[in-house]
């Protein structure tokens, strides 16, 4: 039997429906609205990246409650389609699905990510009771109800994902080890002093955290998986083990429709992210990333970062309307552990240092509120990284309370604006006593006063 | 008997131990060290004066919990003295207080304000069971216990301190009517739509809210305070009643010493904080202020803006370092009414529209927590208020969460580095389910595409 394609014409065609595809639809259509925009995804129902731990604790405890939401580009207009696209010809200006075959104008790439496993352990992920996290409501499923009756879980990787989820398990009762490869945890976004501080509440929530000691083997029973043989000879039992080491552009569409990669493979775009190709465009995970500071490749992959290069292409799809691009990516994390809220923006100091970089730091810890006797006021703690002759702020770290998880985008638009630490030091902002810290004494000044000295150094 | 004043020499005093004078006298320190700094002041304890409000509920409860501590002043080897400074020679360099003549080589007024009473009314804050809210301790106690045994409160003032004293006392338990002059609550920082949002809290909290009625006179029975009469001819039975109707500069020394004042009363200072005589100083709400875009005379007294200026002056003491200054003051207000945030920088779009300017709005509803379904997750509102020719960022509005008190602090560095709704469209930002909106939908990047669609209009 023959099997006959369903002919689609579209303006734009995007492949993708998270958070970088879903802003690209938006945008296009806001800046476009006689353009034919269509989102081809692969499954009915996407979840919210960020929030997929969150599914595995009490504080949302089901996928069903981390659903993206479509409903607004709905009644924006936006076409979707639910298929998987096989196979572009760029030439023709076509992609092909099972069934379907979709003649487009512009075409973006919003394939994202998935879950990147070192080699040595790969051929263990067949085995029953070894996990990823994938962005897949249907598996995520699937290692919910895997867990539900077990005790044991080990949790391979202390970044973010890792840690997120060994919290939300050991809210619900699991007993979790969590295995750091590197000395400490979220290396990625914090210098190891501040490290210690989470390790420490980590700890404190009954995690067993074993820093520093690399996975050598999944051990298995023949039909399972019983725990995990660390390098240093150590072996761990566990019912169930998952794999948050990462993951990588998912770009092999891309790849064999001839689209260039760069290294750590995604597909090279500029700054319009655009790739060399001007009607062929990617955003999000599978596109490829520089650091803005220090120009080399970057690895980051954030929700927030993808929807700020779908905001960039959407605006960019048939004309150049400002000179802003997405000129380097800057790492800006926050996340919770227990009550106290650690975020990140640009590079650490062993960061900086590693590349190269003269730098000074400044650190302060005041309180998030004022006076200290205000309710719930907890400590909030500030360091500044700046280049040690031009004062330029290339990163800043934060522990605090709920505040810090937007106090670290002021830190991320010094970075972005290549503002100096003289920008700070008389910087007006607004403090209250049940929101901020005092005006006297706020955290982020100071640590920038202590910059300014400590260049005078 | 004649006085024998003791004589006491110092490289910099500084008169007044609020916010503005205790961070010019630890940014001095830390940029002068080898110079003698002495800060003279009325009274032993200074109070916190954002947190007076708080005072009057169960947030705080006591003044005492209130006190605003020198102790890392003094560890700093600040000096300190209490006293009451009369007379300023500022040829002889030389402050006079009844029991001290203090020689000083640079001078630093941070005198502070007093409350602001309308002349109609003046006459009769000397009756019993009329006040206003000064920032002295002693005075403080005195209405805390005046109304511990009494059930009605009015109080007069519509503006943050008016409403947040209202809020603590009737959480306290109080009958509180709140009269406001203007059409809405708040009318210095938020525009008629949201701060009808603010009055519904207010009203909820059990508060009756009088609105676009003045005082008229306050009634007694001649011994007491019993009541207000407003314009309209109502009268308002009150036990107590409370004017909270702003602040004016505390300048009569300085005017006595002959330095200039501008209008609104507050001493004339330059970018640097410095009065036509390079070595004297005003910072705080005792200086004149110009608004940040309109360059108009300001009545705003925040204390986040006098440490602001603290630091400027504290710096510039004895040499010029960075090119900043204080450029104008920029309004950035936050505050919590009921369990909502309310916070607000720069010109609302009502002061714009007063000062000629061409604007454009923006405005955007979300979550300030995602998915939508996270506990505790209430709805974020930001509105902008951008130039329509040039795009530039001159106001923005937010209700939310804790997070917008720091949300808001960004929108002020917006404004202060004079950006454009371009560097919004694709900024760089954390995001996480726990602390803040979706990346695909942070409200104040969506407000700033409303912004940028509204300028092609």
């Amino acid at each position: 039997m023959e099997l006959k394609l369903e002919m689609i014409t579209c303006d734009v065609l995007i492949i993708g429906g998270g958070p970088a595809g879903g802003v690209v639809a938006m945008t296009a259509k806001n800046n476009y609205p006689d353009k034919e925009i269509l989102v081809i995804r692969e499954y009915e129902q996407q979840l919210v990246p960020c929030a997929i731990p969150y599914i595995f604790g009490p504080t949302l405890g089901s996928s069903e409650k981390n659903i993206s939401s479509c409903e607004q580009g709905m009644k924006m207009g936006i076409k979707g389609l639910i298929g998987k696209v096989e196979k572009v010809d760029i030439k023709e200006k076509t992609a092909y699905s099972d069934h379907h075959a979709i003649t487009f104008d512009k075409l973006i790439f919003a394939t994202g990510s998935t879950p990147f496993v070192h080699s040595a352990l790969e051929s263990a992920t067949h085995l029953k009771g070894v996990f990823t996290i994938p962005k897949n409501k249907i598996l995520i499923d699937e290692l919910k109800t895997y867990i539900e009756d077990k005790q044991t879980i080990t949790i391979v990787g202390s970044g973010f994902i890792g840690i997120e989820m060994g919290m939300e398990l050991a809210l619900s009762g699991k007993k979790v080890t969590i295995i750091g490869g590197s000395t400490q945890v979220l290396k990625a976004a914090f210098d190891v002093e501040l490290a210690h501080e989470a390790e420490a509440i980590i700890r404190n929530a009954g995690i067993a955290l074993e820093m520093g000691d690399y996975v050598d083997t999944i051990v298995d029973n023949g039909e399972r998986a019983t725990g995990v043989q660390l390098c240093s000879g150590r072996v761990i039992d566990s019912e169930v083990i998952i794999l948050a080491t990462g993951y990588k552009p998912n770009t092999s569409l891309a790849h064999d429709a001839g689209l260039k990669l760069a290294r750590y493979g995604g597909i090279w775009v500029d700054e319009y992210m655009r790739t060399a190709n001007k009607d062929i465009f990617a955003v999000g995970d599978c596109a490829a990333r520089r650091e803005f500071i220090t120009r080399e490749p970057s690895k980051v992959m954030l929700a927030s970062t993808s929807a700020a290069e779908g905001r960039t292409a959407g605006n960019s799809l048939y004309k150049l309307e400002y000179l802003k691009g997405f000129n380097g990516t800057i790492a800006i994390f926050s996340t919770v552990i227990g009550d106290t809220v650690f975020s990140s923006a640009g590079l650490t100091e062993d960061q900086a240092k590693c590349a190269c970089i003269d730098i000074v730091t400044g650190t302060f810890q005041g309180m998030n509120r004022h006076p200290a006797s205000i309710p719930g006021a907890t400590k909030q703690s500030v360091k500044l990284v700046a280049m040690r002759h031009s004062g330029q702020i290339i990163g800043g770290q934060i522990i605090g309370g709920v505040e810090s998880g937007e106090m670290i985008n002021l830190i991320g638009l010094v970075i972005e604006s290549k503002m100096t630490v003289f920008s700070l030091l008389s910087l007006q902002i607004a403090t209250q006593p049940l929101l901020t810290s005092a005006p006297t004494s706020y955290p982020l000044v100071k640590a920038a006063e202590n910059v300014n000295l400590a260049m005078q150094l």
